[in-house]
């Protein structure tokens, strides 16, 4: 199965990662995939556009299906492959909506955690403002302490809705960047604790990224958020 | 099944009408529901709040189970209700795939869409900037066009991803929004032969919002798009 899937991917890419997360616990190893440069501009390449015309990464192939939509192909894999490897949407109908909830405002950390991290990188000089990257400021701290609450009760066995879900598929590789971009372990100490009890999964180690997007930025611009 | 569904809405909220076109192909007609003012701030009252913390609408319960985000409760009550009203995944997986990926590139149309209609909302006067707009609308253009494409070959039963899908739920009601507030049906033919075989769909005609979320902008904000 996995020899029929391709991808192409950025390192540092949540969206990226999240496909590989899922492709591993799926035990779809052994796709073709290749790494290809940001920097270089090669997710602007006639390779990355006769795949996903939008010239983004990642650009996902199974088949002749197409599915660049990070949250889409996780979606879809699992649907395709329900009894392969870990089951990621959970049946009871209580965890499953918890899980679509979190998966869904995993969306929203994402947004948020971009508008502030990545702020010079998407605002033009003469565009930016003090008081815009405050309120993204603000808006990520009101986001991360609304992830807190969600996480109090994290154990080792229950994630964000239950067991290992598609919801901690998508949210991990997030607050995976927050920490590389220097977030306060301390100032979110639930969210910390959720990273150290995820980061040595299997499928998380086997696909850590081996540099993040901007590595210039690394560090810097979340360590006083 | 119905009855123990409650729905806090907002009209012209497109994440609200989504869902409620969902319950209406799943056949879930006469669950609660109430309009809400955001006008009147109401989406920020306690009554939301208890449901959505995030004092946005919809709010949306079924039973104790509470899936706010709108991609997630479609996702939900497609699952939870697989085998009444209209199938909205399909199981062939080419289409399937092309149904995932659509129905979340539905989420960038939607973005896009929010950063012209509503620049002047989300963006305070002091931290405007012609440049930031100017190229808000040639990111919707850019968009746009992709979905001219996409529809290249719409049907009156092919849609988005063959049958009607989860795909036409969560993108008919950003079209629908974009022509409300002046998108061009000459300059976008497609994109406008789409919403002609929609618009009169008993589960949209049904749900139609009675007014738009800023009806003073109305007919304004997209008609040089």
């Amino acid at each position: 199965m996995a020899e029929s899937m391709f991808l192409l991917w950025g390192s540092g890419s949540t969206p990226s990662w999240r496909i590989m997360i899922t492709l591993e616990e799926k035990k779809l190893q052994g796709y073709k995939q290749k790494l290809l440069s940001f920097e270089k501009e090669e997710h602007k390449s006639k390779e990355v556009l006769e795949i996903n015309p939008r010239g983004q990464l990642p650009a996902f192939k199974h088949g002749d299906n197409i599915i660049n939509e990070s949250f889409g192909a996780c979606l879809y894999l699992e649907n395709q492959f329900k009894s392969q490897g870990n089951k990621l949407i959970p049946d009871n109908p209580a965890e499953q909506a918890l899980m679509y909830q979190r998966m869904m405002e995993g969306l929203s950390l994402y947004e948020k955690l971009k508008l502030v991290a990545f702020y010079d990188f998407f605002v033009p000089e003469g565009e930016r403002h003090d008081s815009a990257l405050k309120r993204n400021k603000d808006n990520l701290v009101t986001e991360l302490q609304l992830w807190e609450r969600y996480l109090e009760n994290v154990a080792a066995d229950r994630y964000l809705a239950g067991g290992f879900s598609l919801a901690d598929v998508v949210v991990f590789p997030s607050l995976a960047c927050s920490f590389a971009y220097g977030l306060s372990a301390e100032r979110y100490p639930k969210v910390a604790k959720y990273y150290n009890l995820l980061k040595d999964r299997p499928s998380i180690k086997a696909t850590w990224p081996p540099k993040w997007f901007l590595i210039e930025q690394k560090s810097e611009s979340l360590k006083d958020i």
